[in-house]
């Protein structure tokens, strides 16, 4: 598909700067070649435009410098080009209608326009709307409901009862409403808490490869509109995540935790159980969070690498601090007698 | 389903005081209404009680005070409401017998009441116990064995030769029995050393979604009876898990470490390889254990967490600890030798 | 199967003493019995073999130290003990061609000598290779390709257009080829960057269980020749593994990093975006990547494990580390002028 810069440059509404040209597709400035649209997000990087063989860049203004490149000037290069990247690659699905290896129940209520791939299958009760795309071998459980639009991938298992909101993408691999983790100590034995809440997930949320939510106890878990999850999280019962929330790999959110509305998490962040975390907060990669946070701002824990022959002199030490620190105390104090004398 | 509440005393060894009436469900205290029956596990939840819309509690005789509702009294209210939960929430399965999808071998032994759903496939040689539930899409290797009552959800894979014991629980995408991490250095490349063992678990274990437990490299890799183990959970080849041992979510057990029974694991443990932990261990979440326990307690690590601001410069004086050790240390000389004078 | 010791010593280019015997399999040592090969890989295990019921050892010759067992003599007992295992257990699979409930594509290009498994997915344009074996429920997206001699799984998921080079291995639940985890925010929403690289995988790779690994955004994702990669792995978008690297499990490797090649990276590692790390580094486990490296050796971060009541107290002074450092420096300079005087 191609397009010319200056219709792109109408519909991503950007500034057109020198000759108009024909766009074929996105490209990394350095690979890209004759009819790639190219960007630069900041300006360390402008002297790549000297030598990219790109047809075109999207940047501010104030980066091109005398480059003659064919521009789309606008201040916010990243965006700009996302939004010409979704346009000159369009999700495009050749499968068609149900095929016929899939395993759809009498009663469940599927949407004429609905693509469903080989051996999915859609259990009794569930109701997939319209344009939703299930990929092969996904399994959809009782009265589940996926909301318009939605795209789930091949391989992923919803359980019972969960609601799929509309818009939504879901990656392969993606378990939504297994039981949360809850037993209760009965003598010499673990007794199961039956899990009897479900999963409610908004409308343009997408999440990742390999993640897993559990289902609530008795309330549900709950996942606000425009939520983006990356892989491998992992989300305890009963927690509510706030609308906009994004938080990267391996996150681990643990039962109960009530997480607010545009929380910016990195990767391999812990959540204890019970947390709640307002809105706007961000937490760096690799934090345990043990504590509620009732403020915005950033937050992180963890410990900085090292070459390992000094790391393990400093982490014994970390066993000592405590000691270190009374013996620091006791010298101030005799230090201000001797002062003193 | 509805029961009388006296009826559920009886069933759940509670004593009723207040007026009879009928349950319909549980529900969360906060969310009760009519015929729900709720419970408090904590003297401090016992406001809710005057203004929850429930039917009846679960409570400790000592924290109703005065308060009318009908009340199942008990020393352990967590444990009777988790049997009472279970009791109005029988699990039904409205799967019956083989779906036609299932690809079964001809010489694998499939019990007469076992209920295999769609696009399930057992392998030869495999043994299917009585009453056992196995999901669409779930994946039986060659000789294996599933034991009577276990209940296996979609999109379950199990190796070759695994044995799972019986009324056991395995949730959607958990591996059992892929190839422990083995490989030798021959020069320039890494030989793959063959994984020999099987994975075998025992009776009334619960494994959570996307948990892979590895087989043996020579030997087995045993999960004990009663074990219950979260969401993505690692665990490698040759591991022993002792009975009713409980891990939380996201913990890896690295290969060939020995765990001990009735230890309490928190979630994004790491276990190191080889190392022991004996009995009645407490893990808190996100430790790393790099040294055998060979003593029951409670055992931790990891940093507190901060505004990253204040984070960011204690995490640099961390790389200078054993240099500020050994000028605390001189000091204390230099100052001994000034008392001293 | 059954072989001489002698045949089995030419065949690993190891030397036998005393006596030839019929080798039936391998074993652990401390399990094994007759027709059994063992191995030990240190002088401190030498113990045992006066022990093992073991017909005989694959050991180095000054650990036999009079021992009478047969013996294969060779330097590197460990890659030796491999081999043998190897040629003893011959990976056989017993399916056959292609399953009647396989689906594939028309125009997707399958070997007559490739293995494809029950319900297997191949979608349009694929091109399956030689010898590959494709185990049951495996999805292979359009336009995948999967080299001459791989191994897939049950239950694996390939995104379309991801490439599989020769005799590679993939476990059950490995994901290629998921979106990478970009966004740009939008005013009050984030707008999804499309992920239009692919992933490449070379020859010789293995991936465990339920690892995941994402496409490219502009450029490929790629996994060199010889990488092997544990369980649970997360490997972001544009993100280069070099030849021969080693990860283990539960580690995290952020979007954009390159990673050399021969480097040995423990589990649970984190190694956060872009960061670049050179050849032979090793990395133990847990540890944080937060810095490129660009100099061979090894590098750790974490802290040490500790009861929890000793833990609480050095943790909670973490937050005062920098604090401490200044009164310490503080202290010197006192101490310095009272000395002075």
């Amino acid at each position: 598909m191609s397009i010319k810069l200056s219709e792109l440059a109408q519909k991503i509404n950007c500034r057109l700067q020198g000759e108009d040209c024909l766009i074929d597709n996105v490209a990394d400035i350095n690979h890209a070649g004759d009819g790639d649209l190219v960007f630069i997000s900041n300006v360390h990087y402008k002297d790549a435009l000297s030598s990219t063989n790109a047809s075109a860049v999207i940047c501010k203004e104030e980066w091109l410098d005398g480059c003659s490149l064919s521009a789309l000037l606008t201040d916010d290069p990243r965006l700009a080009f996302a939004k010409a990247a979704t346009l000159l690659n369009p999700v495009v699905n050749e499968d068609q209608g149900v095929h016929p290896t899939a395993v759809i129940a009498n009663d469940a209520d599927v949407d004429a326009s609905a693509i469903l791939d080989a051996n999915v299958v859609v259990k009794a009760g569930a109701r997939i709307g319209a344009k939703v795309y299930i990929g092969a071998g996904t399994i959809i459980g009782e009265n589940v409901s996926v909301g318009e639009g939605s795209y789930l991938n091949a391989n992923v298992t919803i359980y019972p009862d969960c609601i799929i909101g509309n818009n939504s993408i879901l990656h392969s691999g993606v378990i939504i409403g297994a039981d949360g983790f809850g037993f209760v100590r009965d003598k010499d034995t673990y007794f199961k808490v039956p899990q009897l809440g479900r999963v409610r997930i908004g409308n343009d949320v997408e999440i990742g490869a390999n993640t897993t939510i559990d289902r609530g106890a008795l309330i549900d878990t709950v996942i606000g509109d425009g939520v983006k999850l990356d892989n491998q999280i992992q989300v305890g019962h009963n927690v509510e995540i706030g609308d906009h929330t994004v938080i990267s790999a391996c996150s681990c959110i643990g039962g109960t935790a009530r997480i607010g509305k545009f929380c910016l998490i990195g990767g391999n962040v812990g959540v204890r159980d019970n947390i709640e975390i307002t809105d706007n907060v961000m937490i760096t990669a690799r934090t345990f969070v043990t504590a509620s946070i009732s403020k915005s701002g950033s937050y992180s824990s963890s410990t900085p690498i090292d070459d390992t022959a000094n790391w393990r002199k400093n982490a014994a030490r970390f066993k000592q601090l405590d000691e270190m620190s009374r013996r620091l105390r006791k010298l101030e104090k005799k230090l201000s007698s001797v002062n003193d004398d």
